[in-house]
């Protein structure tokens, strides 16, 4: 038998990590570590299955203990806890939730990859029943069921992140009213409120309320103990809702690691090298608990992103096999469709570029990513730049698939430390059924030139 | 009263150029000189036209010498062609193709941007009425009126570059039976064989027949001088057609230079500094008549793109204007769309980068780039990188638009010199209804990576 590698957490890194490392040292012992009921999800679908896009729950799940046994000779255990590191010992404290009992597994090298979770909102009523947040798939699960057959009629969104948009657009599918109550002054703060707002209008063309620099004050409950309403601050303005779903940000899940030797970084997440080791030997984290450089500032921060997550899973169970493999970081670049339009963003926002100490300059363009004759797919792209060295500091976009799709250009352009002067001369594809002799993007960036050129 | 700036050529890199220069210096007095009949048109439209997407032909006509000076302050002298360049003497000898004038028009500052010309067939026949080939914008109006309501009926189509394959489904459109006629042993060389097969399939399913490895030995007529059909080598097999259509490759258009001192390069194109500078004072040249430096090989080709045209003369017209603005070169993206598959590449092509002295590796992934629950969208994304130095050298997709728009992270990825380790950690974004969780961009990376482990 080869090395022991336990892995805790059975999502994007751990599976990865756990898949990587086998295939690369097929004699190793690979255990996965899973608290909940599910390993290998995709969390990303589950508002496509409530929505009923995804016809079966099953299609969201990957792999489970048998198949993942069968198909890539990787053990996992679920509903089983890790409650304490013991690195002295080279040994996990472990809970079976459902027999409550307790045992120790050693290991030769272990891997954390518990994730993120969903911030809880510290108010009263906040653990009704009718109240939920999503950071596993059996919360979607539960909501299905809460859900029922026409059983809710009025959702509450606590928050308008990228759960809280996705799942607006599924409940409304259902026929459920939904109002989206944001704290600060526009819906969606991961992009500036410019661009926000182009994704605000289209909540409300298909009929979501959206209420924004309000917060809630108490969950309401009925004499049953089910959730009745949300009060809103100030106002004292009490909204009837069924259903509340609470996104208002989400915190590395590092509670395993508290008391322990491994360091967390200022992000709050395990402090990682470019090879995903902890400073305990031995010891990895990988994936959205653990920190990853953001290469536009050339700090580590916290990221929480299946997409990082797996690339940092692979890194680490590279590395745990033996390799020497290096994870560069990441630009923060996401995507979020909402109905009929999608925005997508990646690098700095302008607030997040302003505390960093950059200067930002930027440009919005309104333009065309596809001959009008084709249907001319419509999109607002905006970049942002730093005034004193030119360099890219991010960029974003809302309007249709195809023109969202271009971020990808701008993450990469930003991955290379590219100033406004060389993305303006991207050599980028053009045919007038999917494209145009100057892309937007371009178009962006030669408008950014002559805003630096006035300064 | 400005500078007098004479630009010869009124298309893409002309008009931009032109365009720059007069915004940025008001008081330029810019005359464009073309020797066709229309400035500023669409040549990559005239398919959708002849196909019927495009209503009107006027849609691809962006500027007429009247709006063009009403709008922008720029002259343009059409059915005017420049036969000599007197630097000496700081002008131009020019025509009026209507009237057989001749004159001399001085300048202070010379742009030659007289674009490509197609290669002619050197066969007999190759003249006969019923033979086209398609540069101008006036050739796709003879082909219509040649074409009239239901004239010709059966189309051979020599030569299967961007053009033949976008003329064949507008010929199809039409209702007119097309054959496809190519000397090499697959359709469409500026990608790799094994890629081409998928687009050679689609065109056989809607109906076009492609007759590969073949030659048009000449082109037979009848007795009143009308095209009949064509005679392909070896066989003797004689195909008729009422409307041959030649796309065998283009070249520079440069007879405007022949004798003069300006310097053409390597590739046959006119030799400029990365200011677009002629080796001769005051004399620019910009777009296809120029030489553009590949940035992946660092060597100066003959590109013959709208979108380089485009850049470039952005670039002329800068330093014409007194700016100093310097082009970095292209890495030739392209990408074709044909009836429901699109096809797309840049950088090098196998063969290529092999007459460049590479070592090339290659990963071929056929992937979905989206959730299949989305559709699915499918593409088959070939990455070739070099296994010394394990830059990425070039790549190619052919499937679905979505897919085929990734190419664009690939052109911003050989902008910037990435090796295939760098690029397989790119930050791209993920929703399912635009997107996977590992990129069939990302996982062509890692399957590059597997195989260059092995050498």
């Amino acid at each position: 038998m080869g090395e022991r590698h336990l892995v805790v957490g059975g999502n994007a890194a751990g599976m990865t990590a756990a898949s990587r490392a086998k295939r690369l040292v097929p004699s190793l012992d690979i255990t996965i570590i899973e608290a909940s009921q599910h390993i290998s999800y995709s969390i990303c679908g589950l508002p496509y299955w409530l929505g009923g896009r995804v016809p079966r729950f099953e299609d969201l799940v990957y792999f489970t203990p048998d198949s993942l046994q069968n198909e890539r000779g990787i053990n996992a255990r679920l509903l089983t806890r890790a409650l304490e590191i013991l690195p002295a010992r080279r040994s996990v404290l472990v809970e079976d939730l459902r027999r409550g009992e307790k045992e120790t597994l050693k290991y030769d090298k272990l891997l954390i990859a518990t994730g993120y979770k969903p911030i809880s909102l510290d108010i009263e009523g906040a653990e009704a029943e009718g109240v939920f947040t999503v950071s596993r798939i059996e919360d979607g699960a539960a909501i299905a069921d809460w859900l029922g057959p026409g059983r809710a009629k009025q959702a509450v969104l606590v928050g308008a992140g990228y759960v809280g948009l996705e799942m607006a657009e599924a409940l409304r599918e259902r026929g459920v009213g939904v109002t989206i109550i944001e704290k600060a002054n526009g819906i969606f703060p991961a992009i500036d409120p410019d661009m926000a707002t182009l994704l605000q209008s289209e909540l409300e063309a298909r009929g979501v309320r959206v209420l924004t620099g309000r917060t809630v004050e108490r969950i309401t409950t009925r004499s049953d103990g089910l959730v009745q309403g949300v009060e809103l601050s100030g106002s004292r303005y009490h909204l009837p809702a069924d259903l509340v779903l609470v996104d208002v940000g989400v915190e590395p899940r590092v509670d395993l690691v508290h008391g322990s030797d491994i360091r967390l970084g200022r992000s709050g997440a395990i402090a990682v090298s470019d090879r995903m080791e902890t400073n305990v030997p031995m010891v990895y984290a990988a994936g959205n608990c653990a920190e990853t450089v953001n290469m536009v500032t050339g700090r580590p921060t916290f990221a929480f992103l299946g997409t990082v997550a797996a690339k940092q899973g692979r890194v680490a169970g590279e590395n745990m096999a033996g390799r020497l493999s290096h994870f560069r970081g990441a630009v923060g670049t996401t995507v979020v469709k909402v109905f009929g339009r999608v925005a997508a963003r990646t690098g700095l926002a302008t607030e997040e570029a302003r505390r960093e100490g950059f200067h930002v300059v930027d440009a919005r363009v309104e333009g065309r990513f596809q001959a009008s004759y084709f249907g001319g797919e419509p999109g607002t792209i905006k970049i942002l730049a730093d005034s004193e060295t030119r360099r890219l500091l991010g960029a974003q976009i809302v309007g249709s698939e195809m023109a969202c799709l271009r971020i990808d250009v701008l993450a990469t352009a930003l991955a290379a430390r590219m100033t406004v002067d060389e993305a303006a001369q991207l050599d980028l594809a053009y045919a007038p059924p999917v494209g145009t002799l100057w892309s937007p993007v371009l178009t962006a960036m030669n408008v950014l030139m002559r805003r630096l050129e006035r300064m």
